[in-house]
């Protein structure tokens, strides 16, 4: 079998089921682990803090076109993307390594440019770029690992969703989709406009402040926006073992998605990499986190009891039933959308 | 300019310097570091423990050729070679995450192998492997960032070495140059040598016990021998500022690699990959490693006052300077080998 049939989920469970069983539980690297394969990040407990490790890649023409993204942006992008696996655990993010594969060919002034961008984004969010790893290659990929902490106790993870939760989102989705699209179909908007999108598409923004929040405010499960809205809903219901009921009318696409894209919903729902926070907590929580963060905060359905067959359901706004599209983009089966295995 | 007329050293300078020019001193992740790019991991400060992390790849054509290496191999070494950097900072290894880069056409088989091989790995070394990043790629890429942690207040650095002090090797030198130059020009050995050549060119054993003990009887510097002999050695007197006298003929080279090479030499001085440690220190601490540890360490040269123009120094039997090749791969300008900037 290949694995353009198995497809990266059926992969991600084949070398989950590879390293349990080989994991020997009486070492302490595994008594230490708390988070393992099937989150944003990787989490252990070290001394008195717990450890946060995600990594992910960016790799030419899978997961970005060089024809439509600046050296900068890229470098953005490839950072911001691992900081945002970090806030997705409520945690501090506080040293990346960075390695590039390139071709030889490649010009030292465009990786400057790549760089530069990478250690002035760094510096924003408290990173230490540590060391990484160059080589040749003869395509262009960038691989970050991204370590971070919590003093918290509690980590945000995708695992403790529980029937009667809540299903809420940080700020508004589809800018980044509708981006993607404009810049593939060669959209033309006005300027403003234009410029939103290309930055919500190739500079995304981690919600690391907003993640720390989340803990501090009694959250338990989170997840960044990166596969849409209803795939990494479903990574919670599978985690957690739950069902969920999304209110797809209460979902807050942005005015401009809105405003230029006929078909909005299908990029707010669908689209990913918004890099919003999507969690779940008791109404009295999600209450306490909209008080406290500066962002909108909008419930958009329910955890329910778990219905294997059908993880994530469509509501409408008469309580009608929608029929779902496939759920998300798959590596190796389809095209761009990047899962980490953390 | 093209990174190939740079060249990766080149590229590592510049990356250096802007990283440096945007770093921030008062962020605590910048104060907590005690390592940065530039050593075999990275390392800094966490409570009681140095944490300590590194990153490398393999890529498909550049690193291996899958005609010559098994997944079983593959898998082994590219989790050992980020395992002996560890191993290179004196620590202990603890979790591992895993980026596979893939085509879809790869056989799910041969990727359940290659994990295989890489949990059994971990395994033995008592790491958990703790998460990663799946993505298609045009090209198999395999990216392990390795993270481990020293209980000892003192860590290998490669900036330690002062003049006068000894220039050692663990175990025998050419063994894996030896291999690769069989697998590559596919030359024909008895059987046990083709295995033992093999085996030490595609599943190198990582130093661990070996780089702790070197710590707990004070060696303050060493390096493993990923790059080659010469260039590592080159590595630490740049580090150092220092220069070093190497005195050629007592390079240990392995008995099988002098039996069935006549160019034994120049495998054992520039041919990389043995994954051996380098180390330096004065004659006491020398004389205390080799009572400790169980394999042969090997004293071969002195560490000498810097001399900018001739770091590395090659001399013969009567005291002879012997002209140097040209100084190990570079990426982007040559050909094979890696370069951490961590």
């Amino acid at each position: 079998m290949q694995l353009s049939e198995l497809g990266e989920f059926g992969l991600i469970d084949l070398i989950h089921n590879i390293i349990d069983k080989f994991k020997d539980p009486q070492q302490t690297s595994w008594k230490r682990l708390l988070i393992g394969i099937g989150d944003d990040a990787a989490a252990w407990q070290c001394d008195s803090i717990i450890q946060l490790a995600t990594t992910d890649s960016l790799i030419q023409d899978i997961h970005f076109d060089l024809s439509t993204i600046t050296w900068e942006e890229l470098g953005w992008k490839a950072l911001a993307i691992n900081i945002s696996d970090i806030a997705a655990m409520g945690g501090t993010p506080q040293y990346a390594l960075i390695s590039l594969a390139a071709p030889g060919e490649l010009k030292v002034e465009d990786v400057s440019k790549l760089f530069t961008s990478m250690a002035c984004l760094a510096t924003k969010y408290g990173i230490a770029i540590a060391g990484g790893n160059l080589t040749a290659a003869p395509n262009l990929a960038i691989t970050i690992t991204v370590l971070g902490y919590s003093i918290s106790k509690s980590i945000l993870k995708r695992s403790a969703a529980s029937p009667g939760n809540h299903i809420a989102v940080t700020g508004s989705l589809g800018l980044s989709a509708a981006g993607l699209k404009m810049l593939k179909e060669k959209i033309s908007l006005d300027a403003e406009t234009t410029d939103i999108l290309r930055q919500h598409h190739l500079q995304p923004v981690p919600k690391v402040k907003e993640g720390q929040v989340l803990v501090e405010q009694g959250v338990k499960t989170a997840i960044d926006i990166s596969d849409g809205l209803i795939a990494d809903l479903n990574h919670i219901c599978e985690a957690s073992k739950v069902s969920a009921r999304l209110k797809i009318d209460q979902v807050p696409v942005h005015p401009l998605v809105k405003a230029n894209f006929p078909d909005y919903r299908e990029l707010a729902l669908y689209g990913g990499e918004d890099y919003e926070l999507l969690f779940t907590a008791n109404k009295t929580v999600v209450e306490k986190v909209k008080q406290t963060l500066n962002c909108p905060v909008t419930v958009i359905g329910d955890i329910v009891e778990e219905t294997i067959s059908n993880r994530v359901t469509l509501v409408g706004d008469r309580g009608n039933i929608i029929p779902r599209k496939k759920g998300g983009w798959e590596h190796f089966k389809d095209e761009y959308v990047n899962t980490e295995i953390t």
